[in-house]
This record gives structure tokens, sequence and C-alpha cells, in this order.
């Protein structure tokens, strides 16, 4: 690509009316790559070895992660730098490609504040579930269906519901909604919740008993759809700010539609696509408006000519998409909430900050906080860990290097590092391990590569986000042109849906005083 | 539709080259309705109520069987005439509406032989998998992928496979390949298919241990991959056929693939995916050419266009699918194969036939032996039993009526009777019990609703059959562009797949002095 992608939404900002700018900035992004279905995927033989051919399985079954490219050469990743050994214990004792990321002074990120990560982390747990048991495995659906509050199932929606005017359990404090206690008062998982996955298979207790003060903690454990629905005060924020929007959905459905007869479960299903689209409008309109190198908003959530493109195609969560997400320099080393900062172990797997303070209080506090940037040295140490598991995941599944993805999505390859980045000293670095930049993997060039200084990221990790993120957003059957209407949402839905463009419009409608409230991923 | 689908079909063959008439008629079917994704299925609430309205599960869950339409008022089901009681013990004992389906004496159809039906069962019985236990829901892949012989997942593939030389277990009998057998001699489950789905679940148990002679068939009882898969031998034939062509791949891949090194899994992979192919085209150019109401052979599988097409869609497979294709007026009271003529419990679960006397006579006899019609008063006493558990179906799941599916296929719905059917007296008997034609139900008027002479079926059946076969059959993953081949199938499997178009074609390569053998679906 001679010109940079934000020269090149730019000009499709300016020149076209706003609707056919965000179908033709998407189209560009969505067709930059072979539509799915993809040859290959981590299907891997009786052996355990990894397929570099195409398969039954490797076209069909999505237990397995997708993958963008078939598997490298093995000769090209036994040919990479050592990085072992890591054991994770603590900084410094890392591999030397996991060191690439090891933060010293914390690089500020442009223009991004602490909601941006809090929500990014939130958003892409829900779709990108690499199965901890065997990592070439996903626990996905594939689909944005709010499962932070669902839960992945119906049986674990079930749990989570009320069982009446299709309302999600909840509890409140003072004024304000929180999702329901996983425990009771002696430290217990309710018995209501002994069948929620992560319960059944312990692995909220890995989790949790962690801490020296579990017991603590498990005062304000929230109950939720996934097993990491806890894992930071951010997280359980956004949860609590869907939570609250569908019981208020549930209301305002109920009082309009009295020949339903307050039908839980129509309230409850009715509800819940109504709230899964409003996700999706605050992803395109919101999210991925911040994310996008130029100014003005370009992206709209326009379910116009979807259909009609070769890009939709069933879902399938690629690898490579789980990977370049692991955006963790945007992670600040301590939080401030309404005046009180914030260790990692006080804004993990706690949410007293919230119970104390109040929903508007998280949410006004990461969005009057800089983030910290996408780059390489900027991981905060308790991420560092998760680092050397992204390249090792890189490593075992035998991606490609960084240009032969470049390629892949119709960008040039890079001759030198210094196409990468402008930090001489970063580029001799990667130099001095990898040598020719053809042998850069793809991992690491995706971190190291810089786009403008105003601009999140470089124009691989731009492009293979807003593939994966439109090809699969856009894809959600409920955008479908035969089902996104009054029959499904209701008249007062279709409204609902219209009127909203942004996580502020939700905080405007569910949390106290919203007047004082900031909720932007701008800082 | 002012001309019928016969002249107009006649009209795109005569006036187009074949390759704009075999995608223009495809296309004429494909879009007769609204594509994938639907917003209802049989998905039902808590209570087990069918829900009429969009829900996720029943945008998502495709472990319920779809549906076209959204359900009918319960009034209108409650209206219908009365079937129940139906005690499935023998001829006479059936209720009023199944009682439209028994046979008096056969009629028989104008143009197919046996091996039409035979192979339109086991072709079905690969994607249309009702769950017995649950009726809503079904076991199905929603692919065609050949589960006859490879089993619904990997798991079961495996134990299938002898893991050398990607081959499939089987057993020579003389100089004739057949399957393995599922019990030793002392009619015990050999260990190596203990874990079988079907096995495992008795489900092979509760079937042949309803005959009395249970012991001696077993002698010849197949392992397959369904649990249907010696429900009668000709469906065994079919099997055997593409049983017997998988093995003949992998060795001709094996020899022309020396850098392989005989690895098993590559082997198995691409000869089974080379054989699904062989499958559809089959389907398309040699068992679709035949439903066809026009003599010439209009339809190809042609994987150039699908990809553009708005019904180009994840594959679900629908409740209405199911229940169209029960075209038990085929079936002939009894078969004969080679001089030798089999009663129903003669050609039931019991393979004895083949073994004697080979594959090709199998084949042979069917192709030789005219089918009956379908249409109503022609289904044979042993499958009444099932017309019955159809339209308990239909009506269960309160399915449209005749008239309403009409109009969703884009036909003209019909004024009354006479516009059904030419035959007087079965338009006064179905008049007399639903009255105006708007209440005839959808499965009955299917099976009444004939064409011209020579045609196998109605304008409704021949639409519902052709629109989801081709959208279900042209996005098969195997079919994409990106997939379709060298890569994927070799330059042999290319070849292989490019000189296959019928039936008789796969007998030529499997079957001993094929010359001898007859294999066609015309009578």
């Amino acid at each position: 690509m001679s010109v940079s992608i934000k020269d090149l939404l730019a000009k499709i900002g300016h020149e076209l009316v706003p609707d056919l700018a965000s179908k033709f900035a998407i189209n560009t992004f969505a067709k930059a790559t072979t539509p799915r279905p993809r040859p290959y995927s981590l299907w891997s033989d009786q052996k355990g070895k990894i397929c570099d051919y195409t398969s039954w399985p490797s076209l069909t079954d999505r237990t397995f992660s997708g993958r963008h490219l078939r598997a490298a050469e093995e000769s090209y990743t036994a040919g990479l730098p050592e990085d072992a050994p890591y054991d994770g214990t603590g900084p410094g004792e890392h591999g030397v490609i996991t060191g690439l990321f090891k933060r010293t002074e914390t690089v500020t990120c442009p223009r991004s504040s602490l909601l941006f990560p809090t929500f990014a982390q939130w958003f892409t747990d829900s779709f990108l579930r690499a199965d901890s048991a065997d990592r070439r495995k996903n626990t996905s659906n594939h689909e944005i269906d709010l499962c932070q509050i669902y839960g992945l199932t119906e049986e674990t929606a079930n749990l989570l519901r009320t069982k009446s005017g299709g309302k999600l359990k909840s509890q409140m404090v003072g004024t304000e909604e929180y999702p329901d206690n996983l425990f009771d008062s002696n430290g217990e998982v309710k018995s209501e919740y002994v069948d929620l996955p992560y319960v059944k298979n312990k692995k909220y207790a890995s989790i949790i008993n962690s801490f020296n003060d579990a017991e603590t903690r498990k005062k304000n454990y929230f109950a939720t759809g996934l097993e990491r629905g806890n894992s930071t005060v951010g997280y359980a924020a956004i949860s609590t700010l869907f939570l609250r929007e569908h019981n208020r959905l549930c209301d305002e459905l109920n009082a309009r539609n009295p020949s339903w007869n307050g039908d839980d479960e129509r309230l409850f299903q009715t509800a819940r696509n109504i709230n899964i689209v409003l996700l999706l409008k605050i992803v395109v309109e919101d999210y991925i408006n911040h994310i996008s190198p130029i100014k003005s908003s370009i992206f709209k959530l326009d379910n116009s000519y979807a259909e009609e493109e070769e890009w939709y195609r069933t879902n399938w969560m690629a690898v490579e998409f789980d990977l370049l997400y692991r955006w963790h320099g945007l992670v600040p080393n301590t939080m401030t909430f309404g005046g009180t900062t914030l260790a990692p172990s006080e804004f993990m797997i706690k949410n007293d900050a919230m119970i104390e303070k109040g929903l508007g209080v998280i949410l006004d506090g990461s969005s009057k906080q800089r983030a910290g940037k996408i780059c390489l040295h900027n991981t905060p140490d308790f991420l560092l860990k998760a680092e050397h598991a992204a390249i090792k995941m890189g490593r075992d599944y035998r991606l490609r290097s960084f240009n032969e993805y470049r390629v892949q999505f119709g960008l040039d390859e890079l001759d030198d590092y210094d196409d990468l980045t402008s930090d001489k000293e970063l580029g001799a670095e990667l130099k001095a391990l990898y040598g020719d930049i053809d042998n850069l993997e793809f991992f690491i060039g995706l971190f190291a590569e810089q786009g403008d200084d105003n601009e999140l990221f470089g124009d691989l990790m731009l492009s293979m986000v807003a593939s994966d993120a439109f090809t699969q957003a856009l894809t959600n059957p409920l955008l479908s042109k035969h089902v996104f209407n009054k029959d499904t949402f209701t008249k007062y839905g279709m409204k609902v849906i219209k009127n909203t463009g942004s996580l502020a419009d939700l905080v405007e409608r569910n949390v106290d005083n919203p007047e004082t409230v900031k909720a932007s991923f701008k800082f």
C-alpha cells in the first residue's frame, strides 16, 4: 500500500458522504485479506502435530482456533531467537524476547483513557477464549453475544436469571444495582450458582485462592457469565452497566407490551437481543472510531450492505486475532478512582472500590486517567507472564513472519527496521536479535511497528484488528436484514438502538447523577 | 408463478448456454425464499412452549432444528382434523390423516428406479437427523460430510480408521471389500467399536434386537459412521461403494505423493475431502438432475458464483426440509436382487443378500426395479408409523398451512383442490377433511400436490427441496474458491473430481465386472 491507512481513511472521510464513507472504509478493511472459510486451523493430527494441509476439521471444527495463514516451515520457528526459560515468578526473570515487552518507565498513550483498555479487555474476553487446558482450542461462541453477563449457554443464563420479568439477578447497595454475589456470608458458593461452569470446573477458585485475603475478596465477588467476570474492578463495572441496561429494558418492555402478560422468557430474550445490538453499536461507533487513526468518526453500524459482501461468512476467531489483541501496554501500573490509587492487587479480583464509591466513580475515574501506549518495553510486570505465553503460542503454532502477514493484508513488505519504527534503539535491538527483518516474528513485529505520534499502533495491527472485527461484528445474526426489525426488538427497542451510539449513552440511562460522570475512551 | 417450474426450467435450458443455465436455474430455486439466518427455530422456552418470537438461541443454537416460517397460531393446528390414535402395531390401526398415506395398490413412479429412493434415504440420513429423544432437536452437523462412513465426529472417524495409509477399516469377502463387521463371532460388539456413539447409547441394540433372529443378523452387520448404517441392504451398498472409493483414493494418493511418507492422517484427510466432493458432484449432476422435471441435465456443480450470492449462509437444517423429504411412496413393498425377492424383514437390518451376491448385484438390481410414486395412498405398511410421526411433528411445532408455504416460496396460493391434484376423488377426500384449502396442512398438501404425469411431485415440493438442497450443498466449505484447489485435493484429486459426475462413475472404479452393473436413478 503506497499511502498509509490513515491517509486513505482521511481521503475516504473527506470525499464521500458519511454513509458511503463508512461502507467504503469498512469494506477496505474487510476485504484486505481472503474471506473465510480458511483452509487451516489449529487442528492437529493424532500425534498433536499442527497440520499444514486442509482437512475437514480444519474447515469445520470451531472448537479449534482458526488461523489466517498456513503454518510456517518448522525451520522458521526453530531459527527464532531463544526466549526460554521463563518461570513467571517475578520481574527480571524472563526470556530475551519476553524482555522486549518489559516496562521500565510507562510510555503514555497519545489519546486513550483507561476506559479504553478496560473496555477492550472486557469486550475481547467474550470471544477470544483460548482454552487454558489446550491452547489450540477455544471456548468461544465466535459471536459477540454479551456472554460476560449472560454466559456462554442458555443453561448458564438460566442460573443468572430471576425467572421473573425477564431480569437478571442483581443486588442493590443503596441506590446502586450490581450483579449478585457469588458467595454467601460464609464464603461458600451460593447453592443457586454451583452449576455455573466456572464453579463446577473450579476455575474461579484457582483465581481467587491465589490471594491471601481470598475470604475478604469473596464479599464483593460477583456471579457473572464468565470465569473472569471479576478480573478487574473496571471489567466488573462494564458488566454492571450492561446488566443495569438489561434490567431497565425489561421494565420498559414489560410496560409497553401488555399483550405479553409479563412473559419472563420473551422479556429476557427481547431485552438480551436489544442489549447485544447496543453493544455492537457502541463497539463500532464509539470504540472503533476511537481506534481509528483519523479524528472524525467515520465508522457507523449500518446493516444495509454486509450481507451482499463476500466477507459475510460464519465467524471463526483466529489465533492471530487472539494474539494481536494483547494490548498490555495500555494498562497503567496503578489505577485511581475517586482520589484513591490502587495497585494491581487492589484492582484485580476485588470490586470493593466500586461497592464503596459507586459505578459512576469507576467509569469516571477510568475516563480521567491516561492509558499507557501499545508498544514494546511497556508491559507492566504483572502481565509479562502473559507476553511469554503469547510468544510461545506464536511459535508452538508456527505462525508466519511479520512480513508475510503484511503481504497477506495487502501491505508492502518492510525492507528494514527503519520502516518499522523511528525508534533507532529499538530497531537496533530487534536487528541484533532477528537479523534480516524477514525473520522478525509476527507477534513482536506487530507491537514494534509504530504509526504517527497520534496513532495507537502501526498499519498491520490496524488492518488486522479492523478486518477481523468488522467481518465478525457485522455478521451478527441480529443485524441481518430479515431479523433487524420491530418483530425482533419491538418499536421501543428499535428506538433505543437508534438513539445509542456510545458508552456515555448507557451511562446516561443507568448511572446515578450521570452529569457528573465522564465515560470516554479519549483522554 | 404464472408459468410452471417445469416450463421455466425448460425455457432456461433452451435459451442459455449450459453454465449460465445451471447458474440461473440454481439461483431461481435458491432465491425463492428469504435467506438464512432465519428468526425462528424449534427452540422453545423453559416451559417447553415453541417460541414465535426471535431469540438468541433461535438465531444461533443449531442443536435445535431450524424453521422457514414462524409458528402458526395455536388455533390453526387445534382446528386440524383429528389424527390420533395411532398405536403403530399394524396396518389399518391408524388415525384418519395417517390413513391418507396408506398404500392399497402400489402406484409406480413414472421414471425412477429403486436406486433413487435408496440413495435419497442414505443421503438425507446424514443431515436430516431429528433427535429421537427430543424431536425439536437434531444431531446433525448441517453439512454434507459423508458421516455415513466417517461418523459425525473425528472421535468416531478414529474408531473406523485403520490408522495406516489413511484407510477405513474393511473386510474382504472373496474379491469384494465391505465395511468391517461390528460384532465378533460370539455376537459381541468388537472391543475396538465399543466407543462408537450408537453402541454406547445402545441405539444399534434397540434396532437389531427388535428382530427374533438378531443373532443371525449380527453376522453381516457393518460398523459404519451412523446408527442407521444397516437400515437396508441398499443403504449399506451405497456406504460400501463410498468406502471402497475412499480406500482406493488412499492408495492412489500414497503412490503419487512420496513426499508425504505415507502419512496416515494426511492421506485420510485428503481422501475424505475428495470423497465428499465426489458425493456433491453426484448429488447435483446425477441425483438432482434426475429429480428435475425436465429431460436435459441442466444442473452442474459449479463453484464459481455461490460465494457472491446472498443465500450463501451458514447451513441450518429446517424442520420443513426434514418433513418434506419423507418420500416413502418411492419404496416398493418388496425388493428383488439377482432374481431373489425380499420382503421388508429381509432387506432391512440384513446385509446377507449383498454378502452372498456382491455389491454389483445390489446396485444393478436396484437400478432395474421400478420405484413407487411420491403421493398419498402409496406408503407401504411398515412406514405408516413414520407418517404418523411426521404429521405429529408438523402439528406439535405449529407449522403453517400448505398455502402459506406456497406464498413463502414464490408460488401462487391455490384456490381449490382442483388446482392441487387432477385426482377428483383425492380432492374430495381432502375437502371433506379440511374444508377450505387454506386449512390444508403443509405435510399433507406437499404429498397431495401432483405435477405432470412425468414429474416426481408438485411445485411446492420441488421448490422447497431444491432451495434447501442448493443453499446447503453449494455452501460446503470444500467448494469455496479459496479451498477448492490442488493444495486441498492434489492434482490427482482435482482430476478425479472433474471426471466424476454420476454414481455409475464410482461403480466403474469400485465394483467387480462393472460392465455388467447398471447404476441409474432412472428406470
